[in-house]
């Protein structure tokens, strides 16, 4: 049977990605070597590093005052990183709180500066994205999350303000085109639409450095990583070949502008089901609805355990939702094709039948 | 041809891994999902964590009191996070510098406290193993590298002291039987013996914690780690999973005492070819030799050209020696065969012929 993976991350990657990373571990470009082997500092794996660089610039047109970093771990490092170098002992960033992620980067941030948290829909559960709120011209940046991924909300446009943005793009970059311009820095754990858990992408504009006037760490300071070119230690090679395959099939795919199509295209067929079907109904503001993150409850709760079941023996894998939302959540990155969820929308259909 | 992978790390992994790694990346334990793809805190993923733990600390024999953390990234980020969590703002800790990684770790370590090198060979070129120094009983923690990549030296035995040693295994971890309980805090990069790049092990006993007495940001704090047992976020999962898979090869090989004799025979017979070949001279003090990485010099540099050709002719991979040191250096880790060794001690006495 047919597994249509659902999880919000680690999460689906294009068939065509395991196969060829598959073949990586077991012969690297007919090397005789694993990728597993190799080192990091030989000809192939600087060629497959270049080639991620390359492509990351290629899909999202960064201009040549960012530098690309990719650095081991997850997000949340970066939670303290970017105040750690961007945010001066005695001066102050903008963060707008739209969710667990968003309040874990304000909590870190509290220990370099004053933390201004200018907007939330903590009250609200998270429902919504808070839009009507001013940035103050003075902070060093404004932090934003722009998808939501236990709530299921998705800036669809990025606030206007004279300050450079500080993004964590975790959950819905590569998914769509964005004005690179508009962002300081741009962050992003690989395991949703960039490949497997272990490595995060760093987009950083040049300006954004040396002003935190701080002694950090080296394996924590940006510069530091621009220098050695991200490999001032031994960086994750595995995952980061994985990235630039996925990257290289988005490519392929006619990168995020068609893939922003097809991404609209899933949503609406999943949340036209959810708003048809009246079993279900939504958790997110319809106008904040994720593209990539769709969450949705039963209206009557009992019926959860069914529907889970059903869901499992059709093949849908990962709809369960966050603890906090409760209900479901269908992560649709862009490895998901719309045969995933047009199962996903079927189970929803018969489980209305068989209910009704 | 069989590529023989002499490279210091990332470096050479079991045969059989390679190809249940490949396998887990197209469908892992017939799940229908890629070990890229599951999510971490899945049944599938949960039992290779729980493997993955039981195995080091079966094969090390680690007690209960000791904690047991996969990290993302590598050694160099332990640098700073051992005295960042275990060394008091008004502390002292004694390291001894053997090397290149030794020196990084006195640099990060400066940041947060008295560091006092009781020892160093820099002088002689890091060519031996310094032995006689008394560790101060006053020092939060004696931090060693127990084995030098880049210069092929190693403690043979770890010096008696009072206070519990912090100890940098990167490259020498699983090759040998340690005993346990002289350490304090066992850290090791997974590139060399355990895995692929982009995973560190942290072995660390309870007493440790709780002394520094400083504010950490979440990421960097053992303690968050512990309490999430290691997945206070998305851990490095494919790094973790292939680090399980090779374990379980070395408990299928009968253990670390049964590796450390194979270890010891193989280091034998490359070194004993250094000894008798009469153009090759060792690097590293006899009494002081890596069983790990073995670094020698050819007495005619301008052979060296000549030499490192005929290496790759019969497929030795990776013999280069570091910039530092020059000449070459052939990585032994557990996964190299008797087999590799013989046919670089065979392109060695190949190359005697010709020159002779």
């Amino acid at each position: 049977m047919k597994i249509h993976n659902f999880s919000p991350g680690p999460s689906i990657l294009p068939q065509s990605v395991f196969e060829k990373a598959a073949q990586g571990v077991l012969d690297l470009n007919g090397s005789g070597l694993s990728i597993l082997e190799v080192s990091h500092r030989g000809k192939d794996f600087i060629a497959i590093h270049e080639q991620a660089k390359q492509l990351v610039k290629e899909l999202l047109q960064v201009p040549d005052t960012y530098h690309i970093l990719f650095l081991a771990g997850g997000a949340s490092s970066q939670f303290f990183m970017t105040p750690l170098n961007c945010l001066p002992q005695d001066g102050r960033a903008a963060y707008v709180d739209t969710g667990s992620w968003s309040s874990k980067a304000i909590k870190e941030a509290k220990r370099y500066g004053q933390v201004d948290v200018i907007a939330s829909s903590k009250a609200d559960g998270y429902k919504y994205i808070p839009k009507s709120f001013t940035v103050p011209s003075e902070a060093a940046y404004l932090h934003l999350t722009s998808n939501n991924t236990i709530y299921g909300t998705q800036f669809h446009q990025f606030p206007q303000c004279d300050i450079p943005i500080v993004c964590d793009m975790s959950s819905d970059i590569f998914s769509r085109p964005v004005d690179i311009n508009r962002f300081g820095i741009i962050y992003a754990g690989a395991q949703k639409n960039m490949g497997p858990a272990g490595v995060t992408l760093v987009i950083i504009r040049e300006d954004m450095l040396g002003k935190a006037n701080r002694d950090i760490p080296s394996m924590l300071d940006y510069k530091v990583h621009i220098e050695g070119d991200s490999m001032y230690n031994t960086p994750p090679v595995f995952p980061i070949y994985v990235s630039m395959l996925t990257l290289d099939w988005l490519k392929d795919q006619g990168g995020v502008k068609s893939i922003e199509e097809i991404n609209q295209q899933k949503a609406k067929v999943l949340y036209d089901e959810i708003d048809r079907n009246p079993l279900f109904i939504g958790v997110a503001a319809p106008e904040d609805r994720s593209l990539m993150n769709v969450t949705f409850l039963l209206k009557d709760q009992a019926l959860e355990k069914p529907f889970l079941e059903m869901c499992k023996q059709i093949g849908c894998d990962g709809v369960k939702g966050h603890r906090s939302v409760g209900g479901f959540r269908a992560s649709i990155y862009n490895a998901m094709p719309l045969e995933g969820v047009e199962a996903l929308v079927g189970a929803m259909q018969q489980f209305e039948k068989q209910m009704g």
